[in-house]
């Protein structure tokens, strides 16, 4: 069976997962797309033979041609469309954020929940990053004991000329609220955003770099830089510490090239570079999902557990004080 | 459209490629398989579904359901089968090695010459590797000068018991003798094969670990040690050197584990694991060249190279000798 | 002329000095031993060909086969032997720390000024390590532009039984207070200590590990893990991030062993391993600035500016609240 | 007791090694020197306290001045005074090479077994290298099993303009030829000499790089590019490779600087600095052995060993085919 893939949203990563839908997974296909703005629905099918350009998220949604959903719309009309998908009874990938505030994501839980069964992931593709999943195995063997604390480092080269002090916590330390709940089994309770000698490279009206303090329900606590300015490459990092040893994520294997006086490898200029395999994987788990009926991926529970955290940070950013994080009980339908 | 393939040959690479395009890869379902040993083609098709077991290679190489083939058979019926693919005007994926001996190979180039347009792409699936393409841009863009020479290393943790000591040479290194002529744009016109202090733990009739010396035109040295028997993992190396520089293949990206008083990252177990994503993007490569027409993997030129050099270094194993390689021009068919 | 050194304090540390100033530096023996407990200067004296045990510290002090102090006794003990030293006009290397409080470390400024030129140097050994000598460099040349942000990770396998939870901070991460000084040549004017999960392997009475967060007067955060049972080894880092680029402590360079399915390195298992080189570097300095009168290392106020970041620590841990740094204004005799 | 030295020979090493011994290491001090061009000894002398420059390399063996000699003239006139030293009953430093013959080596052994005791110390540095007396630990602790093989690199930036192409041989790559030796507790037998595709950088009278091929007693192949016009810094690695495992030379530590898209860390620009804690450390070992009256460094026997290899080296560079080292049996005065 192949899977018939309608995408909601024909921006950038929209383009990005047609592509790989069509041309580097198996087991899929695309057969319909839409975007709100005029015009962009029909140059994404332009490139993907057998798409058809819809009207609206909801009309590919409710197509006949379409089995599971791919919304990549804009942020804030993410709950619409999951929620849409969730009543039509398709499976449907929804980039990340699941929604802008937890109440949105409680939403579309309940609409899980209602239903009876798991039709939605979440676009944490980290978690399906080589690195990270043998930092997991490390972890749930034992290698290193009980985890204590973490260090994170996210860096981007460069900022949008219109990214705000909140940004960088919500869309991109929101991948180490998620990875770090995902390495240690564990909910993040509590958080602090410190801000550091601001970069000149920053556009005006953003404090950049941060530094953000998260503990977790075990009393883990993780340190996160988030630096989405420094100019160099795009950088994450990630030692876990516990009792008996550390595990780090491995940094990209590039070759080594010695020449004019130093030993130097490639560091990768964006995360589309340095994630492109663990998109894919998601990607084609994802796929894999639908055809066995049986969904493994990021939920949205962890969804709503992402955007609680990064509401706490906003409020942390805020106040400049410790904040903790509101969170519901996890139901027992996510496990 | 999606490519209809028929495997012909069901041993472990059978199955792999098999998995790979039913599973992993876009464009691409298996329709047909057979095998020379009763049973095992049965045993294929029942891990993928839609695939028919036939009777033979030629009724999978004929059949109105197969659009292409991936000849997966024991070496000396790779011949027959290519030959047979091309009779039938059918794109063929014919597993390392393209054929045992020179001769045969010659005899596939000039059926494939007579057809008059490429069908035969040869499994040296780390033309597709990552790190070696990342090395061979590095070359090409003159970021080391001009090369002088190379040095390799090809270690396996152990060899089958049945092992000989022709075929470190034949099997193992054959893949350093297409990525140093791919690396390079050279062709390998002598070599030597020394022994040196054998391994205790190598099969009494193999002489294990042993050092090729080979040359290429342009003058360039390149040493592989082959070690097949060395007990810790799977380990490829190779550096390129330079007139003002040198380039490395990275080794693969692990997780880096400190404990008990060492800093410590895996060495992958063996080829499955080490080239995952090589031997992927080798057959996404060649179901893309076969949905577009248009063969750019490695050629049946590159076969019959591999097999001139291999040939040379059985006569070099056996005389203890510096042997040219002995080899036709290159057709300008094949660029 | 060979500097007549006395050593004040036979302990583990003065015998390092002592061994150190007679086998393996240049222009300096040891004349005089004195201990405060029993037999421990006799028995330093037996192992150093020269040295003769004295009754009291005042004794090798104002000895005339004296020309230069060692203090390696008891943190207490410091204010009393280094006034000595500078009352009898005689320069004095004083291990770490200067004295244990601020009001001390300013008493011995002030006689130090009083007396008019520079006789003290304090033993903080990594400004001779030659990999922080290379980051400041880098940070000196501009290659890392502004420093913005910095990460440090001070981990020993095991501490002593009788630690507790203010020794990591004042007994450990005194050395990250003073590196970070002399790397950015900033001063540290407020800092925070979080305490983390607990390590089962810490004695009860310890907080272990303890994450520190200092900032300086440019605005620079600084993140210190002290960890000081972390089990697997001796292992500091620091990496500075600035405004271009960052740059790294690196790990002690040590032979990779492949084996078993890992490749790895070791891991130091003590400072006495790790900054040898250091210790031997920074004790040699201080016989040449004796020789040449010109002292150059780290100063008296440097032991100062130390205690004060210390005593807020204290606070900072007894609170659990950003505490700030009570410091004088810097000398313009101290430059 | 102090060593007082003298040093015949006053070019760039003497003036490296009288730097030391003064200024450096512990137990020594230089009180005499010599050069056979004018004016040098006395230039010399100026930069170091109390030495006195005497009008030859003999006056200074021959002084009531001096204890222990340091030889660093040029390589022909080494016999004649290491004989000098043995003569006067002194112990003597020698830089490598010994002697430039194997001839001339045997005189210096036997007079040296005549006088009954070694006094001889030869200065190959790089056995006190950590680096290298780490991968003997491993070694000899059984950690790689029965060495196998090895593959040894020695790249320079750039070689003297009159350098011609028996030198990379005679006085690189001796280096390799001892510590192999010594690595493995086992004799170079024979060898080999490749040409490779020369380097456009190097000096037209000059075939670099050279691919050297060794074996040794027990069966051993050591393979060892030398490349003196690498344009890049000087790079030394070596990997020894056993039956369960291999150990490498670590690169030196060196910090990470991540800029502009990439991460690097700094290659030696030469063997100055590269080794210039194994020099430290011979240097010492060796007025260590003077006072304590037992040697213990590279002997006599060790220069004439790579004397012999360096021999046959010639000739197999200018046969073009695998030449036997032509060697005495070890005389157990030389254990």
């Amino acid at each position: 069976m192949t899977v018939r893939v309608g995408i909601v949203g024909a921006g950038m990563i929209g383009h990005d997962h047609a592509r790989r839908l069509s041309g580097a997974l198996a087991g899929a296909r695309v057969t319909a797309v839409a975007d709100a703005a005029p015009g962009r629905a029909e140059q994404l099918a332009r490139s993907v033979p057998g798409a058809l350009p819809l009207g609206s998220g909801h009309e590919v949604i409710s197509s006949g041609e379409v089995d599971a959903v791919v919304v990549t719309s804009s942020g804030p009309s993410h709950e619409e469309f999951v929620l849409a998908a969730i009543g039509a009874g398709k499976p449907v990938f929804c980039e990340k954020p699941l929604a802008p505030t937890p109440g949105a994501c409680l939403r579309i839980i309940e609409a899980e929940m209602a239903d009876g069964r798991r039709l939605v992931q979440v676009g944490f593709m980290r978690r399906y990053d080589d690195g990270y999943r043998a930092m997991k195995r490390a972890v749930d063997e034992g290698l290193i004991g009980t985890p204590l604390l973490a260090h994170c480092v996210h860096r981007n080269a460069a900022s949008p000329a219109f990214f705000t002090s909140d940004m960088p916590v919500t869309d991109s330390a929101v991948h180490e609220m998620d990875i770090i709940r995902w390495l240690l089994g564990d909910e993040v309770t509590a958080l602090s955003v410190l801000p550091t000698r601001r970069s000149g490279y920053a556009p005006d009206q953003l404090q950049d770099p941060q530094l953000l303090l998260m503990e977790t329900a075990a009393g883990v606590h993780v340190d996160v830089e988030v630096f989405v300015n420094c100019q160099y490459g795009y950088d994450i990092r990630c030692e876990l510490v516990g009792e008996t040893g550390t595990v780090s994520l491995p940094s990209p294997a590039g070759p080594e090239l010695r020449r004019g006086g130093t030993a130097s490898r490639p560091v990768p200029p964006d995360w589309h570079q340095r994630f492109a395999r663990a998109y894919d994987d998601e990607l084609q788990d994802w796929v894999d999902s639908v055809r066995s009926g049986q969904a493994t991926g990021p939920s949205a529970w962890d969804g709503y557990a992402a955007a609680a955290v990064a509401q706490a940070a906003l409020t942390a950013l805020g106040s400049g004080t410790r904040t903790p994080v509101v969170m519901k009980d996890r139901p027992s339908f996510y496990g």
